[in-house]
């Protein structure tokens, strides 16, 4: 479970909210606070491998999610190709001299950092 | 329904294999085949309510993905933006005279376009 940690919070991140308030709460103390299973079993007063079960589902649902929508495959392939643009963008603008054209690559640039970003 | 054709048809491209195999197939002949609720109901061999019934939990199910993740409107701002970045592009490629700039801009117009297909 935990060696996954970065891969089910990009999944977390996507998918969370089709969570019920449960898991999120599970997931949250798990994953993000980086409570031990026991730990959480304790403050619920439920048993460890309740816990783990709600966690287990959880993973499973936001899974399923990824498998069949791909949707965090199709953005880390587009942030890929922002970097590129990226590259491109401060290439131009190293070979450039003209002042209009350095602006407009300039918000470019820009704009490609906002991309990033969301 | 059917007056949302434009909105069902981009949802059920981000999420539909989020639907079960029964409600893709009336997903699809209803909004891609225009077939009406009465010529499904025949051959399925189904009252015509059980075809619309099937039809609106899908679309909530739909909805709902939309609603919870917001990954729809996050593409159509993204789709926005890159229209704006292809917009700078071809105003640098106006204003510029030098070849390798010229060209550097090109390779960015293209993954624009690339990125706008994605």
């Amino acid at each position: 479970m935990k060696n996954q940690a970065y891969r089910m919070a990009l999944l977390y991140d996507f998918y969370g909210e089709m969570l019920t308030d449960r898991q999120k709460e599970f997931y949250d103390l798990y994953y993000n606070e980086d409570l031990s299973l026991t730990e959480i079993a304790e403050n619920y007063h439920m048993s460890r491998q309740g816990v783990r079960d709600a966690i287990v589902r959880a993973e499973a649902v936001l899974t399923e999610l990824e498998d069949k929508t791909g949707l965090i495959r199709r953005f880390q392939e587009r942030q890929k190709e922002l970097r590129q643009l990226q590259e491109l963008a401060s290439a131009a603008q190293a070979a450039n001299a003209d002042p209009v054209v350095g602006d407009y690559l300039r918000r470019i640039q820009g704009l490609c950092e906002q991309l990033k970003q969301e």
